[in-house]
């Protein structure tokens, strides 16, 4: 039960989002921008960061929307399962490795990112901005992860739910969704 | 040294808003909406809650802006120390101490917030959307310490600086300054 009145058929982020949508645009533009902007990592590579956190912050709702939608991205779903059991055996390359362990560690604090653990993903080959842009999606995710659970929301009903969400991230991205498309809401 | 190449003469948050402004942006929006839009708490008392979670987080740079904002808008230099120090003993009402400890559980993880935490602010007299923005300011400074900090960004030469960045806070808010207000970077 959530800590407020929320529309009962939005589970997770979604009846936060219509709670209060003027803070709702902002935190939607960033995250459009940050995982469906322009990048040269990948959206799957960006998934998996949002991933890591949210797993690592045990935060349910977001581990398991960000899961399917990586699987969905990467085209398999295997490699995210691994990432979350173990960074370092997990089949992605040697830089990914390294910008996953930075967001583990922004996960922790701030403070944890270490000159080492930068200049590991330098020398992989991540570049500033990748680093940058790292370090922020980590740090999005954290404010979700609070957000969803000190709020206390619900998990959806149905465990396919979050087939229908990935497909709805991945095809239209997380901007708000056009009318016409509330069929797609739950 | 910030672990990526940003404007020497911009400290903390000021370099990476620069450094990528399209991100930037809408980290703006969400900030000037949620501690400077419309609200039932005062600004003073929304910047209390940044305050306290950027101290948690010892964040040098957020913690020093925002206690400087504080103490502008509530037109004394003591509450915002004394509330960093032990939120029950400061001289706060009892519905912002309530709503205070809410902001210091968000800040330890989403699932620390408590029903007893939310009950305890709703018998003194929170709403919901208080409790809802208490929730989301706390995610959101969450994000900034994070971002500050896992980028290993400079504090500014001298103290001075953060005067003339509360007064900018104060009088202009978090939207992007705009031309013929360069002097009031630094």
């Amino acid at each position: 039960m959530p800590y407020i009145q929320l529309e009962e058929h939005l589970p997770g982020i979604t009846g936060l989002l219509e709670y209060r949508k003027d803070s709702a645009q902002p935190i939607r533009d960033l995250t459009q921008y940050l995982l469906r902007g322009p990048n040269t990592l990948t959206e799957g590579e960006r998934e998996l960061i949002a991933t890591v956190v949210s797993s690592g912050n045990e935060c349910r709702f977001c581990t398991t929307a960000h899961t399917a939608a990586a699987n969905l991205l990467l085209g398999d779903a295997t490699t995210c399962e691994l990432v979350k059991q173990d960074i370092d055996s997990a089949p992605v390359s040697p830089k990914m490795k390294a910008l996953l362990h930075i967001a583990a560690l922004v996960r922790e604090s701030g403070k944890s990112v270490t000159a080492e653990a930068i200049a590991n993903a330098k020398q992989h080959g991540a570049t500033d901005l990748e680093i940058h842009d790292t370090v922020l999606i980590a740090a999005l995710f954290c404010l979700y992860n609070r957000y969803v659970d000190g709020m206390a929301t619900n998990m959806p009903d149905s465990i396919g739910y979050f087939d229908v969400l990935a497909n709805r991230l991945v095809n239209h991205g997380y901007t708000r969704l056009p009318q016409g498309y509330d069929h797609l809401k739950k």
